[in-house]
């Protein structure tokens, strides 16, 4: 039980996992689960903050995250898989959290700035998107996380985190919540199917875990690679040109890559056999997450037992936390 | 069981209640409880949103303010007397309401507005404080209270709770969270002893339901009255002068209390007189409660015993009321 760190992470459930989720964080966990106690959380309550009258898509989505994971290889009895809104003690602790941070802190939050910009809220900025900094402490602290693997852009929400740990452990006088440590991953971002810097359900420029061979084959076709290589003949680059960066990352021939590259870039190589060769390996990357998926699509009832399972174990060391924190802040009555 | 309508009430527990308590609300308790389903809730977490770092204080307060409720008849066996912390409901439905009100509607609130203005937060306005208003919907909203008695200058925060009544009803496409009416006292409030409008303990003008007989005798004697009235034969006014103000409230004989301000205002009728009458009266009125009061401090026990089996219920109600507000937003997984 008590091995390696305690590790969180988890997806907003707002549609199904494409690529992008593989490459940046699923095959991450893959590794961390072997020596850590991980947690992966389905981030329903957050999805809501912002998708709040569209319960369907969230709800729909943690199906579809939960089958993405245990297809690829997330395996509970490694890894404990929870939905957020099954663990009141990430509501309780959010709400004493709510205390320690001020309205200018939360303003001054870059990762929050610029998601509100993105969001274009404007001046109907519900208060719940507002506060999900501080929710995001407690979905970290409940489980005494020490790791928690975060892209770049994410470190100043793991600052708030460990302000709010240092504020609650100075004012209370105790050691009951832990600082986090982000775990930065070093391979680049996939870039989306248009070339875009960032793979996304939204940007319409994702190929998702679970399409069909023919989606696949389909999306590689559209792919953007250099719009000046016309014919054949011309001379292509191979730098912001989206197949080559897919190549990179799935073709475990990195020698034969070198070469088509140096082929592409004199001029006589098409497109279009640089495509196929993705699209066999990507086919052959994802059939058999295909197939498993499959089978766990067809059997929402096992999906959903390891779900509340995981969510149980979750709570019940929730349940832990919330004990010492309330006895740190006196109010333990009876 | 079904009697009557779902009254909500309750203190913040800051401190012992006095008699501005009394005839402010705890009389008015008693009424009610006899022909409704009433919860009186001590708001401990909303205490903490401005005492945070003082949950000693709070903590002592909640014991102290249960006595209060005892001693004065508010019977266990009539109203669900329970601990806001131990309702892990309200904070799950509060985050969920989170997402249903905008920043800037929160910054409107005019009862909020000018509470951080009294408060004097300035910069470091704690977010707790500054969402309180959804954090009271819910606990509103969790006994589907159709009656919470609030002073006039609480009505926004009624109204920005039926604002997220209706909000939640809309968006979900349910009728499962209930409209709550504001139920207005008609008497007028109890002045503090040094003349000034509110009773209140931070202003040190409070007679406490706790106070011993000598105490009520030295804080009689010094209260505020008519500094014209010097000399016993001086006339006298009897507008404004605290003690006629609590003659009015306390003192059954209304015929004699208009007789004494005749005297007083022609002349030759001395305060100190008045204060003896109403000294006595007070500590005729506040005995059996001191008496009872000093039986259930020396039983702990059974006052946490009221205290949990009250928040057991409530919280029994605050779980059935989750489960429906979860299938309404569709995020009832299994």
């Amino acid at each position: 039980m008590n091995k390696g760190k305690i590790v969180l992470t988890g997806d907003r459930p707002t549609g199904p996992l494409h690529l992008g989720h593989y490459v940046g964080s699923l095959e991450n966990r893959l590794l961390l689960q072997e020596n850590n106690q991980q947690y992966v959380m389905i981030a329903d309550v957050q999805a809501l903050t912002d998708n709040f009258n569209n319960p369907t898509k969230v709800r729909d989505s943690v199906f579809e995250v939960a089958c993405d994971y245990l297809a690829v290889g997330i395996d509970p009895n490694k890894t404990t898989i929870f939905i957020q809104s099954a663990i009141p003690s990430i509501a309780e602790l959010t709400i004493f959290y709510l205390n320690l941070v001020t309205v200018n802190r939360l303003k001054r939050n870059p990762t929050l700035k610029s998601e509100i910009q993105q969001k274009g809220f404007n001046d109907n900025l519900p208060a719940g998107f507002f506060v999900y900094p501080v929710s995001q402490a407690a979905d970290i602290t409940f489980v005494k996380a020490e790791l928690v693997p975060v892209g770049q852009d994410q470190l100043p929400m793991i600052e708030q985190t460990n302000e709010i740990v240092r504020s609650f452990n100075r004012i209370y006088n105790t050691q009951v919540l832990v600082e986090v440590k982000a775990l930065v991953p070093k391979f680049a971002r996939l870039p989306g199917i248009d070339g875009k810097a960032k793979m996304s359900k939204s940007l319409g420029n994702a190929i998702f875990l679970s399409d069909s061979a023919d989606i696949v084959a389909k999306k590689v076709k559209s792919m953007y690679t250099d719009p000046e290589h016309i014919h054949v003949s011309d001379p292509g680059k191979v730098e912001g040109n989206t197949v080559f960066a897919y190549l990179d990352v799935f073709d475990k021939n990195s020698e034969e890559v070198e070469m088509l590259k140096e082929h592409y870039k004199k001029g006589g190589l098409g497109d279009m056999v640089l495509k196929k060769r993705l699209t066999d390996i990507l086919n052959n990357f994802l059939e058999p997450i295909r197939i498993r998926r499959k089978e766990f699509e067809q059997n929402p009832d096992y999906v959903l037992s390891i779900l509340k399972e995981g969510s149980e174990k979750a709570q019940s060391i929730g349940e832990k936390t919330l004990k010492e924190v309330k006895t740190a802040m006196k109010i333990d009555y009876y």
